[in-house]
């Protein structure tokens, strides 16, 4: 692969996401080569994803060219790659562009969408778990617009016009309020020729509350919000099927849609060549122990939502989240600096900041660790703490100028179909 | 198609560039009703695509959605449809999205890519007409970086690195001189492992000077300028064909590389139906009275880069550019008015403002009728005459921002490959 071999120990890690990013940030200027790879030359910035979907952000302000970030790094190198197969014998991946020995492997591969089988949903729901995929989104939500101008036919306009979202996450709640604030403010303005009422949000949860990750208080809220905004909300329905024109449940309720968006479920992208006791059958992630070392191996380990580190309060693992990504990924970097001086490692531990989830124009959700609250402050809150998380000050300027912009002028200008209008289709554009 | 039949007679105006635009700001709130097509949901602000393709602005900030221009009109349609024929027989065009019949109907397709009947050059080269090909651009120039970096093979490196701009006009000078800027600031930093000496940037112009259109003391700076930044100019030389692997010219020279992009010529975007005698051969523009009416017809007129008006100043036509598009679909409004009121039109006369060119990071030539000048205040004239002419102020806002903080940083943060890898060809993306 064309990485120059030196004497210090090469530390490979897959992906450039908050854990493979936090890691490698940690090991600048240290005694190791560090070699990142990932699919695409950018890191994501994934809690903005829905705000690229519904027009609200160009896609270039949540997401950073990641050679940007090692710049002026000597023993560093970032290669635009897949890994196909790790063989642990050799000390060895393999990857789309050939082949790469490694001292200390790090997956940091993060997640995907789980379809939990369903190969029909898999096919016709939209996913939200990359830039692309959100561009497809929102090119999606557009065209059925421009579809329902030019038929007559009730049923199928209705059907033009009804956006499923499947899963009442963070994710489902933050789209569902973003599509809910288009339907007020942008698209009757954008299509006169529509009767606005015929466009339907259903927000559709399995469990019986909103975000139930989070506390009872900030679940109610946030379902008041939804409502006030005009979203329907259907608690404990299964969605079982969708055949690209109909949403079957578990109950007697059927959605006739043109778009579904599955928020669902996520489950960890492994990478093959492990023994099959490492993972986790659940969610598709891998054991690791509590130095996120991978079971039964020495010298590869794996952080962030692939990683499945089990303990007393989270026996299922931690939270697919961008904050124990982070924190995993910095204090791997502290312990194989400990590995290579034969000092002791430190276990990790969990810092639960909290979590937050917004809701349309100016209404969020926030649990810390000491206090809960909801409404305008809490919105406060979300927005500086996501604006302050990203990376990059022009990322930063550009996102405030936007969100400044958008609130004043109730607008989302990003609402350009970028794919060809003929291509309609989750594949044309990923 | 679904358009409200009304008492007003009926505007039909195809494409929403510079002209069409215009057109339909003139008429707003007159007693028409006007119906615009285009083939895509937003109005391109092409000037600035080269800079969309050198990753220094995100798309979303140069293009404008054409709905939101019209909210709030009442006899005010827009339908994303291509026009496939017109049938003036019967005053209907037909459409990608169904027929629609028309009182006036105005075709201002502006112009598209000429390859002057070169079959294999139109399969390998790049071209610059839109955002979905200026992002192709972008994501191929930063693929071939990272594919040089796999390869220990000299040659196929660099052909990798070497990029061939085919015409010396105005988008072609930009891009060159926005190339050689990233050639400098940028990807030595992000690619350490490369030796940024084997990039090349060959500029190629057929005639024996650059932006021929612009006075000998422009072009001349504008070559110096681009020299200075280390490109490669050749003049009198034309290219014959391109293999996707090697450039040939009708001199001795040929040119390995894995780029082309082509910049060499435009030709009218027509729409068929229309008498063979209204083409002209040249250019295949439509021939149009000085009114913009084409010839042999009493309601269809063209404007902007498609129609071909003939004078003593311009025996071939205007220029295919923003400034005769702007001028022409503001007067057509006027005149389309006067026809509804029985009252004398006025012939169109152009007004030549000038013109102008900028060549990287402070560098600009600037022709206008009573002074020329060149350097760092024409390079400020160029930005302050661009920044002004985008549409919205969101977009000024963004564009500004990214034009002093690339300026104050040496960078372009635009840099993403959306498209897959995998991918790489001129027709992943359009």
């Amino acid at each position: 692969m064309n990485i120059p071999q030196t004497s210090l120990p090469r530390v490979v890690i897959v992906g450039g996401g908050f854990a493979g990013l936090a890691l490698a940030k940690g090991l600048e200027n240290k005694e190791v080569q560090v070699v990142l790879l990932d699919k695409h030359n950018y890191h994501t910035f994934q809690p903005l994803l829905y705000q690229v979907a519904t027009g609200g952000l160009e896609p270039d302000s949540i997401a950073f060219p990641i050679r940007k970030l090692f710049n002026n790094l000597k023993y560093y190198h970032f290669r635009l790659a897949e890994v196909v197969k790790i063989h642990s014998s050799k000390n060895e991946i393999e990857t789309t562009i050939g082949n790469l020995s490694y001292d200390y492997l790090v997956i940091a591969t993060g997640s995907k969408t789980n379809f939990f089988g369903n190969k029909s949903i898999e096919k016709y729901a939209m996913e939200m778990k990359s830039i692309p995929q959100s561009l497809n989104i929102r090119s999606l939500v557009l065209e059925n617009f421009e579809e329902a101008l030019l038929t007559s036919d009730f049923e199928e306009r209705k059907a033009l016009m009804n956006f499923i979202i499947v899963g009442g996450g963070p994710t489902g709640v933050e789209l569902a309020g973003a599509l809910a604030e288009m339907k007020k403010a942008i698209l009757p303005k954008d299509y006169p020729d529509l009767d606005i009422r015929e466009m339907q949000i259903n927000l559709i949860q399995g469990s019986d509350r909103l975000i139930d990750a989070m506390s009872k208080k900030a679940s109610k809220k946030a379902e008041d919000f939804l409502v006030n905004l005009g979203v329907n909300v259907w608690k404990n329905v299964h969605v079982t099927n969708y055949d690209g024109d109909l949403v079957t449940t578990n109950t007697n309720e059927t959605f006739k849609a043109a778009t579904v968006i599955w928020a669902a479920g996520v489950q960890g992208e492994t990478i093959g060549g492990l023994e099959q006791h490492c993972i986790v059958e659940r969610a598709n992630r891998i054991t690791v122990d509590a130095y996120n070392k991978v079971e039964g191996y020495t010298n590869i380990f794996a952080i962030g939502d692939v990683a499945s580190m089990n303990s007393d309060k989270n026996p299922h693992g931690h939270p697919m989240m961008a904050q124990p990504a982070l924190q995993q990924g910095k204090l791997l970097a502290k312990n194989i600096l400990a590995v290579l001086k034969s000092k002791p490692l430190k276990p990790f531990v969990y810092n639960d900041k909290g979590s937050m989830a917004t809701i349309g124009r100016n209404k969020a959700v926030v649990d810390l660790p000491t206090v809960k609250f909801q409404g305008v402050f809490a919105w406060f809150v979300w927005m500086f703490v996501h604006l302050f998380s990203l990376i990059g000050f022009r990322n930063r300027a550009v996102v405030f100028m936007n969100w400044v912009y958008n609130y004043i002028r109730f607008d989302r200008e990003s609402r350009l179909i970028i794919r060809p209008f003929k291509n309609k289709s989750k594949e044309s554009f990923k």
